[in-house]
């Protein structure tokens, strides 16, 4: 018997009448003879109201406090209620289901309060229950610790509960979203964005990574690590209709028709800093890097020029928008240490990408962009790459008119 | 070193301000050297949130459904939410604590979902905590089956918590609520109520049991049981002032100025179902009752009355006001079998009743009683006894009359 686990995130169960639809969903599985799994987010905006009151009880609003599984108690409630209100609504239709914590199944995770990893699903109490013919509904984001506290997986964590538990019952895994599948690039930006049928893990986890919100990026690692066979689709489906094919996010070699790029995605996550005047000797960015990896600052794309009369450099680097204070704290910090003449900070950007494992073997890929770009007089401050994805920032005021100017560039319209 | 239990109600907690109120009051009972565990409700109104959505979630309006332990996960979120948000204020205020639900104290109680009662809580957990010097924050109204379901204990259901609590460590019980002890009468009725400084577990019960709301029944026969002395106070005091010293609930020995009547309870929570032209032969009662306990009714005043003419009686019993319809629905289906001639329901009635140790040795309680009554023009409907109270049933509207006189008959304005 086929194993399905089927997520559905919190807009798809924000009120009773979508969990009712929810639940029409999941019955239609069962009905096709599968073993069903369901985990469930909060109902939207619940996360929200947990997250304020815990800001107001004097959570740290820097970084993570001592006081984080206290925070992760009081936030992981919301999927509590979502997965007791769907097996009820379960029940209440005729179906055999039963509610699951984090704690009951167990979802074990490290002690990472607030963002914390799956170590472990052992998968007994869920085979048993598909033995019984019983749907499991998991309450998603959650775990519990070895030492038996509640620990929360960070935001969109339900997508990772998903998939590890998917993983741990050998089951394909659906995710259940408001939008039908995973797009070229984001339709609100370009009507003529295509539904890709499938995707790859590696494009998918770049994709997610770049900016595309549809599925989480530890989500798609772990589908890629497992194996596990993920789909995308729309829980937003009148009685009776049926969610659609979606996207398919699988491995490389099942994709028949390869495309060089398969998506063009894009963020306003970032703040550009730049150090001026800084002398050109080994060490400097060493130590300047080292500080903010201690104050667990993400830094991205980095670019280091030197005037060609000069052994004085300038460097650029990005780090994400919330970061962007802390980072700027840290790196005034060391300027009498390493001596350079001034930092500033740019939070009017915005990074575009194009992502295809097509790149591998096609040159020209990064000609494309570079010529579309300029053609429409758009300026690249920072250029960064990887096998299968070009990333450039630019002034976010050209966001929009660069996606659709990339997209039009691969002929992703013409899918 | 000595160990309390603060308990704090769904007022006391009912926003942000209030719960570092209520960390204050924590707070001092540590500065005094004591060993502390607190008991929180959910934040009020969240309760009957969430009750909702398991009535919209498809939960049977009747009686108790299979779905009662998805109702029980549902539920037990909001004391969840209040005891993560108290920790971390406390923590935030410079205390060691951490919370606990009922699963890690863990709080082990029966399968009867929805009415949970609690069979054991097995006390190490919270002893090595105190050690620690850490204050443990309780998820009140919630326990775990030995299978590992979240079950609840019925509205009210912390005060039993905090009892229960109390009795496992070894410590002392303070109510904290919205009243600062318990009265003599609902002050809101009368406004001569006096606060008894100290009141015995029978009376508590009694009050409770008759319709004083300020403790849940349950919980003051656990005290009573287990010998937990109890105190009811108010957690509405401004920073910096002391809560008084609330109402002590003690063994009767206890009490030095003994009183014959120490209060007067009212319910308008009940139903008067009469029976007319009962048959009056053996067996008819024992029907009835039967049938009735069957559907989980519970019938509490009976008086059966014959015409002195005849072998037709009348019976007159009142049930809970929510119970009377199924009741009703009872009776009638037994009406061909028994053979009566008609089934009435009144909603329009109030249980009066005074409560006091002193009647056991005191004669003339019941005379005071009904001459105070009768001087008003209060009308007695049924009349029910016990070694230490006297409840009557009247008609509503006089509910308030009936209160005040029988305040002012016992004296209990003077004491």
């Amino acid at each position: 018997m086929s194993r399905l686990v089927m997520k559905f995130g919190g807009t798809s169960v924000a009120d009773l009448e979508r969990i009712r639809r929810v639940a029409r969903l999941v019955a239609a599985e069962v009905a096709a003879g599968k073993q069903v799994a369901v985990v469930v987010s909060a109902m939207s905006g619940k996360t929200n109201e947990l997250v304020a009151w815990t800001d107001g009880a004097g959570r740290a609003a820097e970084g993570l406090a001592e006081s984080d599984a206290e925070y992760d108690a009081v936030v992981a409630s919301g999927e509590q209620v979502t997965a007791g209100l769907l097996a009820m609504t379960l029940r209440n239709m005729g179906h055999d289901a039963r509610s699951w914590m984090g704690w009951q199944v167990p979802i074990i995770t490290d002690e990472a309060h607030g963002r914390a990893r799956i170590d472990d699903i052992p998968a007994d109490n869920l085979l048993a229950a598909f033995d019984k013919g019983e749907i499991a509904v998991i309450a998603g984001f959650q775990g519990v610790t070895r030492e038996g506290r509640i620990a929360t997986l960070g935001r969109g964590g339900s997508d990772t509960s998903a998939v590890a538990i998917a993983a741990a019952v050998g089951g394909s895994c659906d995710i259940y979203t408001d939008v039908d599948g995973v797009y070229t690039t984001d339709p609100r930006i370009e009507q003529k964005a295509r539904k890709l049928a499938r995707i790859s893990y590696e494009e998918m986890l770049e994709m997610a990574s770049l900016g595309a919100k549809v599925l989480q990026t530890r989500s798609v690692e772990l589908a890629m690590a497992q194996r596990v066979p993920v789909r995308v689709l729309s829980s937003f489906v009148e009685p009776g209709e049926a969610p659609g094919q979606g996207t398919i996010v699988c491995d490389e070699e099942e994709i028949v028709e390869k495309r060089i790029v398969s998506g063009v995605a894009y963020s306003r996550d970032e703040a550009k800093i730049t150090l001026l005047g800084l002398p050109d000797h080994p060490g400097v960015s060493s130590t300047i890097f080292s500080r903010l990896a201690d104050a667990n600052v993400n830094v991205d794309m980095i670019v280091q020029s030197r005037a060609r009369t000069s052994d004085i450099a300038n460097m650029e680097f990005t780090v994400g928008k919330r970061d962007a204070g802390r980072a700027m704290e840290i790196v005034n910090a060391v300027k009498a240490e390493i001596g350079f003449e001034d930092a500033t900070v740019n939070e009017d950007v915005a990074k575009v990408s194009v992502i295809g494992v097509g790149m591998r073997s096609h040159a020209g890929v990064a000609k494309t962009m570079f010529g579309a770009l300029a053609e429409k007089g758009v300026n690249i401050q920072v250029i960064s790459t990887s096998e299968i994805k070009i990333s450039v920032l630019i002034d976010a005021a050209y966001t929009e008119l660069a996606v659709r100017a990339l997209h039009a560039a691969y002929g992703l319209d013409k899918l």
